[in-house]
């Protein structure tokens, strides 16, 4: 985690941002931020009912446009306007199973990228039990959960407490191995969250080591990051690099602000989060971001 | 806009309070504020789910009831309770279209003002056909949207991307013709949103030049203008003159957000927002109000 | 209501900690807070759909672990989870109206302890009907609600204006009487709020104090504080002294965001309220709850 007040000695010092480069790499594509808010992606949402307003603000604030719907009939001329999807199952019922469904058809026949969000599937196997129906009908372009959920896509045992808790004593090899299984296992991007972010295909691995403990206490911040994951696949076409750069964009917003306010609560977090994700540039991404891959 | 710090100035300088009046004109009802906080008038409100927390607080703040139903039972006993109802389109479903049926009717039978969002209609045909069956019912007090909505009400193409965008360059003579179209279509006054807001009856115009950029980013702030004006309509005989003043007082309370903190967030803005709508007077409205009628 | 300063001046007088505990008496379990922390009680929830977002960041700023679900099929496994349930009326439809039946019944099969909030049922007789129906199936654990709800319960006529409001010029002896009639007609915790919070069983009474007029201004206070009591009902064999120390601990989070800041409006109350939640420690309920017994 970086220290408070490290961003003005950044500032300061400019060759730290060589050292940035060299820890970090060069490879992350901070340029789709800039195309993010250049085209305005809209990301259509079967949204969690308890975060709706926190995502559809979030994807606001960088930059996409939100949709949200609950509407049948509606449902094929969004699929058709939408850059990318998101399909969150945080507040499941038999209307908004049968909607992500018909949305998963509707994004194959259209060929938009989908974020699948399997909230809670690591404690719930009636949520386990839906989301693999859901994924017979067509593999989603990126699943994103924390350890416990996407352990439990690929059959492997992880001990959780509630449904969005994460052990932080977790070995990041473990968390490796299960985001590359679930990858390949059903063909997509696989993030897993936590103190560290893993982003992975069946081949490629990569890091994201900004972040900030009050991302879980802040509830929703998981439903955000996936929509804005569907953003930025929804300007790009690859979509590890869309995965990696909403995963550092999301994590730096939450990091900057604990350094800019490091006693900050959960509800003030939310706000500066998002207000953050509002005002984060490039420059600062590459400036701060730490990622390996 | 107004620049920031010219509140501070205009209190050093008594002789602005008269400018601002020859600016602004003097026929606003300025005292409908003060009534609706002494009145509470209980809006009742068929809402978008992703923004009515925020509406529900709004709400609260400038001093109304707010009341969220999803209930047909109770449907009856409510309109009777109501002063003032809100139908917004946001986020339909075969439920919340029977509901926002009935209960226009049910605000016909008792005669309670009812003001309409037809959020999404000029992009998404789906909610044109439903908002369109909706009006044959009968025809609204109030019809709120951007230039795009009220376009697409009166067949009138009008370029948008996603469901809340405005093109800034837009011609204001050509919002005043879509507006009083609308109004005399449906007989109704017609608000259309945007830098600037247009207000208007088959034969009567008036425009609230206040304002701020952040209403754009921060997403469900046409859906509390809607039920704002819902409270001043519920203290009103005269639904022009309820319009122009929750236009005024929304547009001035966001507008003193951006004087006070020129750098503030859209997330931070509705924070601020929400408390101006709680502590704005009736004399910051005739002293700061930006207006032609 | 305690004065703006007086925490500092406490904390530089340590006299005054012996005031504190001779005006408050010595019996709240202020172990409960931390045990709370410690345990992470897992709330479920059927929510208000308006306020579920508050209400789920309220209980996991206070430690607890929120979920709500409207998804009948995982209804028996999150019962057999949870530690506590909540019961929010707030937006009955003929779907939740059916879970809340349901769940009602598992809690019981699981021994769950039960808060219900009757959202609503001292303005709107078809909210009364469908409580006294649910409170057929089994007694609550505990029932939250305002003066006027409550007094709805026991047949006592109570004016009220809205579903929020409360009579200020309220007889505390009244409010006690209805309080100790609902506790003995349904054999529950009964929980009176307003500006003093009364906590009563068939036998005995509490009161809380502290507490900030925002309360009332705010929407979904009221919800936030149910769920927290179901969370202290969760880790606590005595739901009498959970409520009371729900209640204190709600109340004091609240007070102290005016003591702070006087001049806060309804939206900073929230974020405050909620972030000092989080950081509320027993040693400071101790300190400045204000209660008798």
């Amino acid at each position: 985690m970086r220290k408070s007040g490290q961003i003005l000695a950044t500032i300061l010092n400019p060759t730290m941002r060589t050292v940035a480069f060299l820890y970090g790499g060069i490879k992350m594509q901070f340029d789709l931020l800039q195309k993010l808010r250049t085209n305005k992606p809209m990301v259509l949402n079967i949204a969690n009912s308890v975060t709706q307003g926190d995502v559809a603000n979030g994807l606001s604030a960088i930059g996409a446009s939100p949709l949200m719907t609950n509407y049948d009939d509606e449902l094929k001329t969004l699929a058709q306007f939408a850059d990318g999807v998101c399909i969150n199952i945080g507040t499941l019922d038999d209307h908004q199973n049968m909607l992500s469904k018909d949305l998963l058809n509707l994004a194959t026949d259209f060929n938009k990228p989908v974020v699948l969000d399997p909230v809670g599937i690591g404690a719930v196997p009636e949520r386990l039990n839906f989301v693999e129906e859901l994924i017979k009908i067509d593999h989603p372009t990126v699943i994103r959960g924390n350890a416990g959920e996407i352990a439990s896509l690929v059959g492997v045992s992880w001990q959780s407490k509630g449904i969005d808790s994460l052990d932080t004593t977790e070995q990041s090899e473990d968390i490796d191995k299960i985001a590359q299984s679930c990858a390949n296992k059903f063909t997509c991007v696989t993030v897993v969250t936590g103190p560290t972010d893993t982003i992975a295909t069946s081949t490629e691995l990569a890091h994201v080591q900004n972040g900030n403990p009050m991302f879980t206490v802040r509830v929703g911040t998981g439903d955000m990051l996936s929509s804005i994951i569907a953003a930025f696949a929804g300007v790009s076409d690859d979509p590890f690099e869309a995965a990696k750069m909403a995963s550092l964009t999301f994590s730096l917003a939450g990091e900057m602000v604990m350094s800019d306010h490091p006693e900050v609560g959960p509800a003030e977090f939310s706000t500066r989060l998002i207000d953050n994700l509002y005002s984060l540039s490039s420059d600062q991404l590459e400036e701060w971001g730490k990622f390996d891959e």
